[in-house]
């Protein structure tokens, strides 16, 4: 049984698609992250930084604590679904670039649009309008790679398409529309 | 030889390392992105963000490129310098932990923290505010990490302490000192 610690986002939902690719079996832990709970000392003694997503597996008959999305789906696909992370060669670094491409700046630019979607804008239309501008880069980046392959990684399916999966759903939520 | 598309900046900074330490023989060219050169074709096919680093590895009989300053220390590692990113166990996981830390989080938000130096402040005082908040979170939580454990991966220096290392330049100009 793998536990994983929630809230709704998308990079838990990374790891939730994951975990049904992946077949495992799994429970889901609530953490109120927005409450205030990731500070918790219970919390931080599994994640420091207070954050979700984080994995308890308990499988190999010991405790194996995992935080950071990206490296949940290294962790996960390199023992339980070595198909979503190839082993070796170009398919494998595609994979881990595309990966790195989400979580390094995809992830993190998305999450800032969303977080001057919420904060008055009129203060900040300076900020406003950067992450815009950079969401819109992300969105059109991710478009055309899947213009040139069928999967972010090449031919196949894998975990970079995982993690940038979640994100898509906030191409309309963004103002932008798949004409863009 | 190794060819490391670079400018003066903290992400091309962590590759550099990585050739000394991997003692691989290199080669340096300037992009110069912040006139634009990044985005001309000829450096778009070799990363379609058009961002530094990017490294091409010839030394296979052909030629590897590749982007995304995490997926490129992967690759280093995993392919000649073994040492610097464990092959199996909890000194892996906690490597990759670790290096997702510093690219998807300290990285991004350090980062901004950077931008909004260089931004008038005070049309921007709530980004300029939240991104040293967050700034002084990612200094924090490396530094607790640090009082834990000798290297950020374990008991071993790894390409999560080599991804970090040239980050810990900006704590000063960021405005904080390592008594904060």
């Amino acid at each position: 049984m793998i536990t994983l610690y929630r809230m709704p986002s998308p990079n838990v939902l990374k790891i939730l698609l994951m975990l049904e690719e992946a077949g495992l079996p799994y429970e889901l832990k609530h953490v109120a992250v927005l409450r205030g709970e990731g500070q918790v000392s219970w919390f931080r003694a599994l994640n420091p930084f207070g954050k979700v997503p984080v994995i308890i597996d308990r499988q190999a008959g010991e405790e194996r604590v995992f935080f950071e999305s990206g490296a949940i789906l290294i962790y996960l696909a390199e023992t339980y679904a070595p198909a979503l992370l190839p082993a070796h060669g170009p398919a494998r670094w595609r994979t881990l670039e595309w990966l790195a491409a989400q979580v390094a700046y995809a992830g993190p630019m998305l999450g800032q649009m969303n977080h001057f979607q919420l904060v008055p804008s009129e203060a900040n239309s300076y900020s406003a309008a950067r992450y815009r501008d950079q969401a819109q880069l992300v969105y059109r980046h991710f478009d055309d790679r899947l213009a040139d392959v069928p999967w972010l990684g090449g031919e196949h399916y894998s975990i970079a398409d995982i993690a940038m999966h979640p994100w898509t759903a906030y191409l309309v939520r963004h103002g932008f529309s798949e004409a863009d």
